[in-house]
């Protein structure tokens, strides 16, 4: 895609070009992000944070980012009685919140809904999530967080081995992670979940026409001995018809550091989109896995920082001023820095 | 009125020296707005934009004209628990709220909250609107743009013709409209309303007053033939009864483009304040205007940002300041200045 | 405590040591506050201002704080649905969210959550209220007011006289005073409520132990005729079991001009955390105290927005910085300055 001016709506407009330039890109932005450097490149441009539903995290993470290249934020929460409830289109609504500002994220419970709201944008506009549809920047931050993952380690993101655990039937991160490991080579996909809520068979024949090898199981141990990354889900609550028959598969898989120890090869990788349900019955991955060097799960709301400044920097065509305009921090960063 | 430290409370408090002002001071902030070159002129300075009554647009609005000044926004949403309601005056929280920043914005469910709130309070206070009583930046905005798109026609505020459409008797948009209209001279008004919703009395005497020429009707295609500008309105419906009462007039007058090209001239400016209802039943603007070059809907909430931009560096006295610290703009605004 | 790097939990972490580096860095802040200088020290610098329950003016107050160094904040008001409800542990939260910021307020209902929070936090956290457990930044504003206003009759914060009023059984406020009053000498503490609200026995045990005078009373008029500070509280009726509960106590001590006049010595100071509850039924301290110079309740909000810059400028280790990079005001000031 070109990315100047572009709009991020969906993880199928990116080819294998496109998500090398983003993580490149994301790479670059790692001093500032951990505040070794800091730079005003969008200093004086303004962020339409525009959450129409409520997501604390992707909201933040996205308004950090822009703050992190010196732009400001103005955002809205989706708790406000909006003109969207008047009867105003969101022709309307992106024609006027367009003129506020210089790009614009947006999420809204709408499936295809910020699709449509960037056809009448200024601005450039990129997808916080729109319903079960598409969440593009949790997609690339999963598979930013596998490539360095698996570099650490001496691999790469062609010919690796990866298990996803969990709720495949309506996990939209793990439809996502299927459909951008169409654009690498020899992937082994193991496939973790209760027979009721299997990978829908669309992305299970996407993986094997890109020539990737995929099984299908009901059983965790024997799938994560022979893994380089694990990738757990919570059961997606909310899609199911009641509270009872989510419970059915609540804590089917769940891993610990006793499990990790007698299954998994060493170095591992555990990784989860978050947020975990640290509840008893649930517990998808065990507190006793914090101290675990191979948990990843926080490097992976790390990096989306790094992904969601690549995006801001590209799509504003800054890339290139970012580091000239550097400088030093002066505030205190320890506790950052020794992590 | 004298800017420097001033309330912006009520449209009254204006005479044609200071309409004129504001809008000479908002003609200034068009590059900066579009992004043609940015200011810093209120680095350091913080807006308090307190909506204790959710408006997305509005608090946007005024939020993003201060931050393109160079300043920081504190906001609160309207949606919180405040201590007003534990029994707290607006004295006491307008004494505690002007102790956190440089200016404050103030939208209030509760008509005269707003200027009751400015007496106590230690720093310009801007009315962002208070129940069905004021809303200055809004009526402002209105006639600037109406002063703009004339302008655009070789016409002047003085000598041009307008007609106001749709519910007279509620739309506080409109009656602000008759008011700021008996500053200027020669305007012929045509007032188009159901019978039930006709202007309040008080407004048509102003205008006549003031030597305008007032034509009442309940029909539209006639009063829009020769015009310079339409302003269509929607239903107030929270004002009604019931919604099966605001449904009697919903749709009464829809204006399209094939109505607009059987009666008008040629270059009649289309405006509404928003949002317009764009759904089957309403539609006081159709979508198919949206190509037309005359709909100004969107030029109206550009010139918002202008106007509250300017109210912003005339009650903090920073006019002549601003041009001084203007740079150069670094990052992507194609799509902005293609508009 | 070591402040660079350390968290703000509980007025307990405080010796007096650490009371005099807080005040004397709050003074240092004051010129910054008033807008007489400004200073841009932690530009860069993102502050997230977590509140996971609303409170409008303790929210703002940190996040103005922490714009006045030149910092960002990126928030959360605590209407959302947030990962929490999702079965999200603190410590999940915490290591996320502290990847987003440098610093981290957090205000929560449930006592305890602050410190959980902060032991998993890699930036520091400053506790904005955990349920009835702690809000030191409300305590810290109470002393420092209290000490200034010594300071302006020639007393200090050893050897004076102070009457707390009200509600003593169930204020945080109230209790953070006593434990805070323990670093220092010779206080006469005269403690005035309901027999049912008397302050719990532990804290008139701890200002005994410390060689302090405790009288207890359920008489105001006396209390007040010889002490150099009052200090109101209002009914917490969200303690109680019913508003008519509430109601026994509400408007039992009203302090007005006409008894200050009366009863107290001139100069006596007059307190309150606010919101003070203005409904003629409560009335703790009555509009007409409005213009008695000796009423500091403006000057305690004020105050606050002094002592939060200290504790960032503290944790952040920023305090050496903040003058040198001072720069003069371009906007409008005149408002705050005549007061």
């Amino acid at each position: 895609m070109d990315f100047p001016g572009g709009h991020i709506l969906s993880i199928d407009q990116f080819d294998r070009g496109d998500i090398d330039r983003i993580f490149t890109v994301a790479d670059s932005m790692e001093p500032y992000a951990q505040r070794r450097k800091l730079t005003k490149v969008l200093d004086g441009a303004i962020l339409g944070n525009m959450f129409f539903e409520p997501s604390t995290r992707t909201r933040v993470s996205f308004g950090s980012a822009f703050n992190l290249l010196g732009g400001e934020v103005r955002e809205t929460t989706g708790v406000e009685n909006s003109a969207i409830a008047k009867g105003e289109s969101l022709y309307d609504t992106a024609r006027v919140l367009s003129g506020y500002s210089d790009a614009i994220v947006m999420r809204h419970p709408q499936a295809g809904s910020v699709a449509e709201f960037a056809t009448a944008s200024r601005v450039p506009v990129l997808n916080g999530g729109d319903g079960d549809n598409e969440h593009p920047s949790q997609a690339l931050l999963d598979l930013y967080t596998i490539k360095k993952e698996l570099a650490a380690n001496g691999r790469s993101l062609d010919n690796f081995r990866i298990a996803l655990i969990g709720d495949l039937k309506y996990g939209r991160t793990v439809h996502s992670i299927c459909k951008l490991l169409t654009l690498f080579k020899r992937v082994q996909v193991t496939l973790v979940s209760p027979t009721e809520l299997k990978m829908p068979e669309q992305y299970v024949d996407q993986l094997q026409s890109a020539g990737h090898t995929v099984v299908e199981t009901d059983q965790l141990e024997e799938s994560i001995a022979k893994v380089d990354i694990t990738y757990s889900t919570r059961i997606q609550e909310e899609r199911f018809a009641s509270r009872d028959e989510a419970n059915l598969y609540r804590g089917r898989y769940r891993l610990n550091q006793a499990i990790y120890t007698q299954y998994c090869e060493p170095n591992t990788v555990i990784m989860h989109p978050l947020p975990r349900d640290s509840r008893a019955g649930a517990n998808e991955l065990d507190n006793d896995l914090n101290e675990n060097p191979n948990l990843a799960i926080f490097r992976q709301t790390d990096n989306g920082v790094l992904v969601r400044m690549a995006l801001f920097a590209l799509v504003l065509d800054v890339v290139d001023q970012v580091d000239r305009s550097a400088r030093e921090v002066a505030w205190y960063t320890g506790g950052r820095l020794t992590q």
